[in-house]
């Protein structure tokens, strides 16, 4: 039976009997955590083989002679180059690989157009005043953190089933310069696992902007990340080209998910404008990246199809994970019409949306209950959900066993508070 | 004889027996290149072992259980700290390390203190106008770009024998809030291998500068770079602690000339206070730096006594190559009292001196000559040396029998060069 259906004598008996669970649940003092993105120990024994590719001298030269232990080649070793351009369907000219943090090459982009502007603009973002960026809600709390310490005023852009909300991005940048940018996961986003559809990503292609300096952000972190085969978004880059839009895009992608979380590759693809620029900075900023593990993925990796055999593997592993959260949902929510959720094919994370006005109370039961969640909040830009209503649910960290645990509590919490609202009505 | 004792008809024949030496030269179509402060393969053997230190999984965990090839600990692993604080001798909590640049950190600091300020400063440094930095001269190319890419405006301040000019530094410092930095080079100094003497060293802990936001930017990229046994420099974060300006001195060092030039790692050490501020915005800024590698550095050097006895054989590889310059110099030069060079006892590099006017025609001589070296003007602010007399010699990367063709030529240049400019008077 539906909670809407109940009435207040059936939802005190409600609550009575997930207070009661609740209580034993306080007694088993459990530590439990839902709340990282992280690979488990399992996903990152795959790469293992990868560890001590690169063994003696003889190993550290790249095809065109460079050695790789020693200083330049500031944008990536050719092979690294290729083997992105591959997965991201771009030329190798169109690539810069970068260290370990795709996080770090897109902080460093917006940096540099802060102090000195992008190609096509007139000034740097930094001397134009106040300056905003559009944020795709709920999304991914690093892309707005950046944006929050450099004092870019965010606007939440709700995402419907084939990505923003394009409407209002298409009015928005249309009529206002000094938006210079957007926030996109275009495949499995973080946190509802939404695939851009094609017409969503043919219209950022069409994007007319008033800023000449305007940016999409596309972060493709989980470009070859499939849960139940491949799927293909189209290809932005390529198409925003074809409309003169060629250096609106800037793509970024990483092996933070496919080799080590905590020592894998980032890239970059851009129109060669866009290169040119950001290599001719780069070039002062630093010597050049890590090109021993640039040169020990390509050996490792060997190719495109040798990366989407591998992320086969690591589907294996977190196919049963998701199922784990998303069984459980079905199974305790459904039938009570209290939440609804995502249903990702791939990626990292599940979105829970439940009743308005409780994310808040369902972390803090949760967590008084021994299980950790990203804090509430935490997919909206400074923090706000302005409903408090989404939780976003990490399944890859846990052990099964520790999933099936800590997601049955939450939805006890997301029950509870559920009561608690009707009864408030 | 030397050639300002020469008569005309001296110098001309001396020109003319230069002039025939030279054209002998074109002949041989050489190739040889001493610009670059590289270490050659020898010096990368050295640390083959580094490579593959880590091979399994239960080489991936940190003495406190951390697994290195996940996300986390944005500031590096607690031994990694370990080993640069007892290399620098600081605190473990006076470190953060860094990926593979120490160039990039510096880069990094700096632009956050253009975007965000530094501790104890009222505004961004990016919010204050024009803005300075001290440049002791000649110096290194890359700091200087640093400066030039942020629009600082660059003062050259000469050096002495035992470290900058420091009336001139305490002068300025002292009269011109708009002086927000200096960069030093503490140890070995980039080009002139000068190595500060302790009375300079605490004239800089002694700073009063009048900018409550002034930084030294202490880039100890040879701490351990020595080449006829240990020197010690006088510990700057501590001195400076000790008179009242802990947050004054931002330290910086690297592996990059220790193991692997393109694969190293890079540290800061500073206050407290310093490290906090970093650490909050590079939380922001990257996921984190790759501790793999920290941790393959670690094992393999196991403490600072580890990479002071690996710097030993860099020392025996390096030694000789200085010393065939060096001869080269007393040889061909010191007898015609026509330049003065350093004779550093460690670090990368050469400087010298000779006649004013002539350092662009040495340059192009050489090259012509089929011999690259550094860019006459590069070690300076802007790449101009106000009395064009300064070359930058770098021996590291050649084999000493191409180190030796190349010097004899630069030699030979350097005659010819003054020749002319004693018969243009």
């Amino acid at each position: 039976m539906f909670y809407s259906q109940m009435n207040k004598e059936q939802l005190l008996n409600e609550k009575k009997s997930l207070d009661k669970q609740y209580a034993e649940l306080l007694k088993k003092e459990l530590k439990l955590d839902m709340s990282r993105g992280k690979p488990d120990t399992a996903q990152l024994d795959l790469s293992t083989d990868l560890l001590a590719v690169i063994k003696t001298e003889k190993d550290c030269y790249t095809e065109k002679g460079v050695d790789v232990r020693n200083y330049g080649v500031v944008d990536g070793i050719s092979e690294a180059k290729k083997l992105f351009a591959e997965l991201l369907d771009v030329n190798e000219d169109n690539v810069i690989v970068g260290g370990c943090s795709s996080l770090n090459i897109m902080y460093d982009e917006i940096t540099r157009a802060m102090m000195f502007g992008v190609v096509g603009g007139k000034k740097p973002w930094g001397a134009q005043g106040k300056i905003k960026f559009l944020c795709p809600v709920p999304g991914y709390d690093r892309h707005f953190a950046i944006c929050e310490l450099m004092g870019i005023e965010m606007i939440n852009i709700p995402m419907k089933k084939d990505g923003p909300d394009m409407d209002m991005v298409e009015r928005l940048v249309s009529e206002d310069d000094s938006i210079k940018g957007i926030w996109c996961v275009p495949k499995y986003s973080n946190p509802d696992g939404c695939v851009y559809s094609d017409k969503t990503v043919m219209r950022f292609a069409f994007l007319k902007p008033k800023a000449p300096d305007f940016r999409i952000f596309w972060d493709n972190a989980y470009a070859v990340h499939d849960l139940y085969g491949e799927i293909k978004i189209a290809n932005l880059l390529k198409s925003a080209a074809e409309n003169g839009n060629e250096n609106m895009p800037l793509i970024f992608t990483s092996t933070s998910k496919i080799s080590f979380a905590g020592a894998g590759l980032s890239a970059m693809a851009a129109s060669k404008a866009n290169i040119e620029k950001t290599k001719k900075s780069l070039g002062i900023q630093t010597i050049g990246f890590d090109k021993i593990n640039q040169l020990r993925h390509v050996k490792y990796f060997k190719n495109a199809d040798g990366i989407r055999e591998h992320m086969k593997k690591h589907a294996a592993l977190l196919r049963p994970k998701f199922e784990t959260v998303l069984n459980a949902f079905n199974t305790h929510l459904k039938p009570l019409g209290i939440s609804e959720w995502s249903e990702p094919k791939g990626g990292y994370f599940i979105s829970l949306s439940i009743t308005a006005g409780s994310a808040k109370r369902v972390y803090q039961l949760a967590k008084d209950a021994g299980v950790t969640l990203t804090p509430a909040g935490a997919p909206f830009p400074y923090g706000i959900d302005p409903e408090d209503k989404i939780l976003r649910i990490a399944p890859s960290y846990p052990t099964i066993p520790e999933l099936s645990a800590a997601v049955d509590i939450l939805c006890l919490c997301v029950k509870m508070s559920a009561v608690e609202s009707y009864l408030n009505k």
